[in-house]
């Protein structure tokens, strides 16, 4: 390890997923000899919280990168393409949010429980992956290596943090209005939110199937190496705030009981068991908001097929699904000495 | 058909299903040459809409049927066990919406558009199947009768209204406390729904699944006749008002394209078909409620199998899932001349 901190650049920090990787650096005592944060010009000169100050917010600059180590972006497609390579020149590894890289076959997708060997061959960019797939291969990879997965079919329940600061501001308002005999509005979903289920997350694509639920397909792949796992994902926003929640249904190679399941997902990392059905306890959103791990519940056996399990998966979409990832993806390259230090 | 119009009780007329049904009835124009609304004594003297009157809730008591000619139930499971026998012998056909005699090998369990027939060996009582279970036989019967379905995994987003008034309240009330910054109960439910999923919906069995998910397994089998279909269930509940979501996945013996499914949905009694995914048009909670239909969308071919399907099926869990049904197979009895008119 290099004897020397990393100068991090965080991309997008006033943004919901910006803010909360200020706060997992500062939680995780990351180590940086300085955390800059940097937003578009409409959002520099504000102030983040960070440790016991406040950090200025500064505008995102062709030479912004100059003299940084490590560059976290999350400030959607549109930054990433223009700003990662610039950033990859000066010399910082970017690890980036968006889904701009994401299916490159250059860049890793990673999440470090599940495929860390991945950032051996990094090209400057790290892509973190959409927030619905890293809950949903946390606790599946375990069970891939032990039982090999042949298929999955995978309906979300997504909150709307996953969109950002302004749908959470959305939800508040349409529900706050509604309850006053109000007119609603809906800017940032297509229809109300509030006291609905959307099944759509982002924009239809040729084959029916929307954006979102394709990543899932696509991602699940590329992060678990295995082009032969089938996928198949009904993707539905929820009128939660925080964390997504997952039915998952699972075929395997080999057979596995509820019992091994339990075991393995015990034992694996980043996974919390939760599956006391008897006392009525399982994973919910509004329990797993602001934690780390990846909650898995209600395991049980389809006994509809040979080799079948039914789980339910929760995780913080904006800490594990985003902002955490992303920092444990810095973490792991410092620990392999693969961030080189100015 | 007879000549004379039936009598009509309604039990636990005060509840949110038995104040649907009132509704109905009226809104049908149900040939009934008397509507009597029944309650436990807690309710019984307080009125209740109907046309352009008010009628008085009557105390159930243990004679209350004579005379009556159809008697529909909503008043919970105890209830129907002690007073729709009375019901019977008293002269009544009884359609009740309670689980207590759904499996009874000799009550039929019926929903006129999949098993009108099933109406003709009624022993008195015909049951109403459970909320979620119509609506998805609703939509797969067609497709069962085109391509045979072999296995569907179902997740469900369902509504607060299906737990009841009360249930109603309770999100209402948990809503608007944390708005204002106040501590919440949880009454109606196991732990919070506002903002929530709640992967558990009624109580759990040894299995592991809970009640409402074996429901679902069992009355489809026994609705469809057809013991061969296999279905998993995960049912959950979600900070909704009104109408039940489902996420469906089903493969078929025969193939079927995305094309067929529309096709033969589109002409199916009973289902709207809203599938429009290039102007965002599909089915959603908030504009199901108070409609008649079981709505469709998202189809889509699942290419994880050789003959896979996903489809969206929203409906309106109070009418279609009971209210409604109910009073179309009192519809049908009558027509097919299976009530005696005193």
């Amino acid at each position: 390890m290099s004897t020397k901190n990393p100068r991090v650049a965080v991309v997008g920090a006033t943004g919901a997923v910006g803010r909360e990787m200020l706060k997992v650096l500062e939680q995780r005592n990351f180590p940086a000899s300085e955390v800059v944060p940097f937003s578009s010009i409409r959002s520099a000169g504000t102030k983040v919280p960070y440790k016991d100050d406040e950090l200025i917010v500064r505008e995102l600059k062709e030479d912004s990168f100059e003299g940084f180590d490590i560059a976290l972006f999350s400030a959607g497609g549109s930054t990433s393409e223009k700003f990662a390579p610039l950033a990859v020149k000066a010399g910082c590894v970017v690890i980036d949010n968006s889904n701009a890289w994401r299916m490159d076959p250059k860049v890793p997708l990673v999440v470090p429980e599940v495929n860390p060997d991945d950032l051996d061959w990094h090209p400057g960019i790290i892509a973190n992956p959409n927030c619905s797939t890293i809950q949903l291969v946390v606790a599946l990879k375990p069970i891939h290596d032990e039982a090999k997965i042949k298929r999955i079919v995978v309906s979300t329940y997504q909150a709307v943090s996953g969109t950002g600061q302004k749908a959470i501001n959305e939800l508040e308002t349409q529900v706050t209005r509604l309850f006053n005999g109000k007119e609603i509005v809906s800017d940032v979903y297509p229809h109300q939110i509030a006291f609905n289920c959307l099944p759509q997350i982002d924009i239809f694509l040729e084959n029916g199937y929307t954006k979102e639920e394709m990543k899932m397909v696509n991602e699940t792949k590329k992060i678990m190496g295995d082009d032969s796992i089938k996928l198949t994902a009904t993707t539905v926003r929820v009128p939660v705030f925080y964390c997504h929640s997952e039915s998952v249904n699972i075929e395997t190679v080999e057979k596995l009981t509820v019992r091994d399941c339990r075991n393995i997902l015990a034992s694996a990392p980043g996974v919390t068991v939760i599956d006391y059905p008897e006392k009525g306890q399982y994973p919910m959103a509004i329990d797993c908001a602001g934690e780390d791990d990846v909650f898995v519940g209600r395991i049980r056996e389809d006994e509809t097929i040979e080799n079948g399990i039914n789980m339910w998966v929760v995780s913080d979409n904006i800490r594990k699904g985003a902002a955490l990832n992303t920092v444990q993806i810095a973490e792991t390259l410092i620990a392999r000495n693969l961030v080189r230090v100015a």
